[in-house]
């Protein structure tokens, strides 16, 4: 099944994404017209548009087409750089570089970075209720998956993980805190993204289901990534700083474990993850694929 | 028509959306619970609950009953105190004090502040989502006042409004400039919570139109006054200093056109509001002597 052109796959649906959320991005002259700019700023810096992929590819798998879903996919997208633009607030991680630009806050001053963030959380919310771009999907549906969106961002998920992860900078971690903090802080977004595009691709349950494992899984693996290539990425492919999470005592799991062994809990997760597609046919080869791609990126 | 005792009306809504908000507030011990600490720690500290009310006044004065509506009565109230935690952190209005009290970044740092912040605003969406919840009101009804509370909240709303009146500090500020920061910043969010009042209350499209010219005009009431407050009124009552807007080079009405041309405007905006209600019966009474009081409140 190696087959499956997945660098071809992920430019397409980048480009897809890239074009939604431009034509859907908000934008107003005016007093407020900084914030519209800041929103814009982070939003088109070039992301790797991971969560709203993955959501489409959901739908995908269970044999829905991405028509209409578009709206959800942005909204996903939009809650992601928010997240990005208050964790590298000051007061949060302090990070003067994301994907090799000045971050929100040095471009725009902390003031309009927070609103920024709340700009983008909130229009989250407006897309996904807007009924103008969300027709024919029922209303029962969309209301289920902004509710499983709202949860898994909010203090039951990626707000709490990033609340445990702030606290417990610079303190010694034990490894159960240490999954709290990667199962809330990335993989309840990336979860819900996949689980809510199977629900509403109308997957069955038992699919929704192992989606809901499949994606928790590669959530585990894209933080565990991410902290590796902290340690040893290459700081011109990764836009960032080398090292900043050794530097400011962040609980990875390479401190706690070792590289080695982190690297052999990828490959565990890694299996986890194709386990749960096993009963899916070959519209499911995009997330089989991206599993494989977080494992081998580099950036 | 001085018959109607808001003294006791406005005690009894208080204490209803105090328990309701008590009993839905999201509470989880762990390595994230000081996030669920500030959160509760900003939301109960005492607020008027002055939009929740508005809200619940604006379904009574179309006949309907509050039943299935507390969900988003406290959704708008958390939306309401994220955006004053967020408003009064250092790199924005860095306030100290707030309702007589430490601010919630004062109190639990600026990272858990923001964070709690977040954490509200995203739960307002999950309240107002929450199927178990708002069981007996129709899921299009639903998604359609989402969709109204958080276009109002967002950029095209507060956000947009704080941003300008963030921006405009210390400069020198024109009419028309000073009308959008407040049609946004304060405005918005009123006309909003009165408007999904009436609507998910089920009023007619000519009432629901009545309800949001009210809603606006008590929002620049409520801004204008909170303005001369800020000029006149008593610290202990105010439980903030007094003159903070004139130290911080704020826009505001008064600063603009003085105190007594801002009394004028209040009248002038009272007058206009209480004849929108004019086609209303009995059951308007809250929202009439809502607009009285919040023209003669001391705090």
């Amino acid at each position: 099944m190696k087959t499956f052109d997945l660098k071809s796959y992920l430019k397409k649906q980048r480009a897809i994404i890239d074009a939604a959320l431009k034509k859907w991005l908000p934008m107003e002259d005016g007093p407020s017209k900084p914030v519209f700019d800041a929103m814009q700023y982070s939003l088109m810096a070039g992301g790797k548009r991971v969560r709203p992929i993955i959501f489409l590819a959901g739908a995908e798998a269970v044999g829905a087409d991405m028509a209409g879903l578009l709206p959800f996919a942005c909204a996903i997208e939009c809650i992601h750089t928010y997240s990005l633009i208050h964790d590298d607030l000051p007061a949060m991680d302090n990070d003067d570089l994301r994907r090799g630009r000045p971050t929100c806050h040095k471009v725009f001053g902390e003031a309009v970075a927070i609103l920024a963030g709340d700009g983008l959380l909130t229009y989250a919310f407006e897309l996904m209720t807007n009924q103008a771009l969300i027709g024919h999907i029922s209303s029962e549906s969309v209301l289920r998956a902004v509710s499983i969106i709202s949860k898994a961002a909010g203090v039951f998920g990626m707000v709490g993980g990033q609340t445990a992860d702030i606290l417990m900078e610079g303190r010694d971690i034990d490894s159960k805190t240490l999954d709290f903090i990667h199962r809330h802080k990335t993989g309840a977004l990336i979860q819900a993204s996949v689980e809510t595009g199977g629900f509403l691709g109308k997957g069955t349950q038992e699919e929704i289901r192992q989606l809901k494992r499949y994606g928790m899984a590669l959530g585990l693996i894209f933080q565990i990534i991410d902290d590796i290539l902290d340690v040893e990425g290459d700081k011109t492919l990764m836009g960032k700083p080398i090292g900043s999470d050794a530097k400011k005592k962040k609980a990875t799991y390479p401190a706690l474990f070792g590289v080695d062994e982190a690297r052999h809990s990828v490959v565990f997760l890694l299996n986890n993850a194709l386990s749960c597609l096993e009963a899916f046919d070959e519209k499911a080869e995009p997330l089989r694929a991206m599993a494989q791609y977080v494992v081998e990126r580099d950036r």
